[in-house]
């Protein structure tokens, strides 16, 4: 009996990276020999190093999960990459296109013939054909419709027929239906015939002869029930089910806080079309912190690490121009003060100061307002009292900070109303940010924009030129 | 026959929020025209009015999953979830307690009294409470306790002996075991005898008679074998493993990966010692990219969105004082080139450009940079490869958008000169951001740093500092 594997998985992982690394090394050192020396053809011991190399390179490969395999891919540079990929066992080809991420996934296809394609793709379930699908080339994707039977043809329509972040472009088809008359016994029998029951099944739908779900027998309850207990007296039919038009993300939300590992897809009439599985919502889940991050970070999308240089400029290049021109009305601002600036040139020094500090503190409150938007935890109702909250706060640190600054600058310059400004300017640049760190998501949520794309540049955008404004206003007023 | 509830579980959510808060606004409505109006205690009437509304509350709550009601509290204002949590049938607290938000939990905890704590941590299995525990009065802890038999202790304190973020502080442990030589037919009768498997169970762990884990048999592996089939014939023996003190976060990755429903934890010796669950499993995800994305704003945890202010002044005043101290120093950077600006005080109004372009292309890099090497998807030899690549992208980005900003300088103030200076300087700037935005997280890494915390505020401390240097330095050497 084989002993249990006791390496952990991400040891494991890490292991696996540096052996493929090291064999292509190896096998590029080798190339490398071949190439300079100029070697004839038939050395054949020479050449039989080089072959052993990628010999021991695919072996490696083959005994890999698909998730290990699109892992290395992905941490890989891009000839290293594609040298691999023409390594790996096809059959597992298509599962590897599902796995990677979407920059990556570009440059493997790019890399295949189109009958590689066809027969990578006619190895996967409708389901998944249809998360790929897009990013396939057309012909592709009609020779393998070709290929369908007419249930998984409108398995697929139907999938293809939902936006990406709908329920039912995640949903599966993996259905296992039993009716609700029989007795426990006679679906343990049933279950028996099949080969192997869907990945993820804890639970067996029960629906009418129309197909109409009435009720989910979950597994750990079949497992205990008396088997001449009938289905309908042991079935739960209090369930969470979805339908194919909810958003995805909301889908996700229900999984975590029931504790799902799979739900039923109904549509309007009833009817049960599919099911949505707990690894689908994970994923959901992990690329949609994913997107808030790059967001956050101005990034348009996930990049290829070793994506050339042209690629990651074009992913960056939207949110740098975007930079752009909020930082050059904030140097407007400033333009029309350069009179004061000439006459008091400590006010250069000072004014980044008192915009820096209003825009992290605005990027606080707006990251609290869009995690609870997002969490369907505020209700516009409370707009005015959240402002009223974030408002307290920022007064605080307005007064207790910007007066560490007026203390500063008052002993830096020696100008006590200098000092002054600063407290002032501070203190208002910070209410300007809360206020625009409640408002702003919730303006974009009412005229249904998404509150976590844009809305901390925008806020940025309005504490720098505000507190410009403010701060260099104020002195021009008081102090000159 | 109860018919399938049709509705879709966020609406549902969404619908019970608004309920309980019309409840609370009828019942607040009945009280303050009690306390105007001076009534008097006996007149019964309307004190049944008042009654009515907390009656119908509580019905409404009675009827809700734990994790509905936990959204509701964290939804409500302070004095309306204390009223609310007061109404909560007393048997599903624990569960309830589980499911807030650490600073909700907090405000409920701090409203109950002692004998009440202790109720509500009976009602929990030893891996929850252990969970619990750290935010319980101790007194409460050493009470429930004593109550508990020594398995359960001894569970409790290997839950509590290791750190929040491993393994061991997450896994359960209710494990149904079984022999190898017994055959599939004695398994099923096995498990007939529990009232009820445990959640998730999605497979069931073969240990030999000391307990060391020899394999798992996957309930739909079971269900679709030959009764007469021995176990050890049918269990899978290539298992992902876990060991208590690994992370977390690994854990996490793994179940995504390999799809996990639960997966046995072994210690050293391959003794099997608990089991991990998806549902935990997608807290994890959930919190780690949270915790990404509050820091990323400067918020040292997440806020009760109803906090006093106080609570969130102290939740916000470290990294404002981080932000503070950064641009101080940026100041007076620019304090040291105060003689250039007076000379030419367009520099003033340019200089916080460069700066900003910076930041925003330095946050760019680094998110890459940090999202990489959480996945694992980056070798420490591929620094100087990536170092490459990102300056490629900042000297094009640089060159691009640093000569439209030169030529609007050009523009602005018929300098041809200070146009040219822009340009130079965006670019170094954007270089600068670029070193820094590779180096930074690679280094904190390295020091056993977690990369995630603390990187944005550095790269834009460098861009700021660095960009006020590189532009104003230029402008004085080549300007004046």
């Amino acid at each position: 009996m084989t002993v249990v594997e006791k390496k952990q998985p991400t040891d494991r992982l890490q292991e696996n990276l540096s052996q493929v690394q090291r064999l292509i090394e190896r096998h590029r050192l080798v190339e490398d020999l071949v190439h300079r020396q100029e070697m004839e053809k038939h050395d054949l011991v020479e050449n039989l190093v080089h072959k052993q190399n990628l010999v021991e390179l695919q072996h490696k490969l083959s005994q890999l999960h698909p998730a290990d395999v699109a892992h290395i891919l992905e941490a890989l540079p891009l000839e290293d990459r594609l040298l691999v990929w023409d390594l790996v066992k096809a059959e597992q080809d298509g599962e590897i296109l599902l796995e990677v991420s979407d920059a990556v996934r570009e440059t493997l296809i790019e890399s295949m013939e189109q009958h590689e394609l066809v027969a990578a793709a006619e190895q996967l379930d409708t389901d998944e054909l249809a998360d790929l699908a897009a990013d396939l080339p057309r012909q592709v994707v009609y020779e393998v419709m070709g290929s369908l039977d007419e249930q998984e043809r409108a398995q697929l329509q139907s999938a293809l027929s939902y936006d990406e972040d709908r329920v039912g472009a995640l949903m599966d088809f993996e259905l296992v239906k039993i009716r609700a008359d029989v007795s426990c016994e006679v679906v343990l029998r049933y279950l028996r015939r099949f080969d192997e029951l869907p990945s993820h099944t804890d639970k067996i739908f029960v629906t009418d002869e129309e197909g109409v779900l009435k009720g989910v027998l979950p597994v750990r309850k079949l497992l205990v029930s008396d088997p001449d207990a009938q289905v309908q007296e042991v079935m739960a039919t209090e369930v969470v089910t979805f339908h194919p038009e909810e958003e995805a993300a909301d889908a996700a939300l229900a999984f975590e806080r029931y504790d799902l590992v799979t739900a039923p897809v109904i549509d309007d009439k009833g009817l049960l079309i599919g099911r949505l599985t707990v690894d689908e919502m994970v994923d959901v889940i992990r690329e949609e912190s994913e997107s808030e991050v790059l967001n956050l970070a101005g990034l348009k999308e996930e990049e290829d690490l070793f994506a050339p240089v042209i690629d990651s400029v074009k992913n960056r290049w939207a949110w740098l121009a975007i930079n752009l021109c909020t930082a050059f009305v904030a140097s407007r601002v400033i333009g029309a003060f350069e009179g004061s600036i000439q006459k008091i040139v400590a006010l250069a020094a000072l004014m980044p100061i008192v915009a820096g500090i209003g825009g992290n503190s605005g990027n606080q409150t707006i990251t609290m307002i869009v995690r609870a938007l997002a969490m369907g935890q505020l209700q516009p109702g409370q707009a005015a009292r959240l402002w009223r909250k974030e408002l307290g706060v920022s007064a605080m640190n307005g007064l207790v900070w910007g007066s560490v600054l007026g203390l500063l600058a008052w002993a830096l310059y020696g100008n006590l109303a200098l000092g002054l400004v600063m407290v002032a300017a501070t203190t208002l640049n910070l209410m300007l940010a809360a206020t625009m760190g409640v408002y702003i998501p919730l303006t974009m949520e009412k005229f249904g924009k998404d509150p976590a794309v844009g809305s901390s540049v925008m806020i940025t955008a309005c504490t720098d030129s505000g507190g410009f404004f403010i701060f260099l206003g104020l002195a021009t007023l008081l102090l000159l």
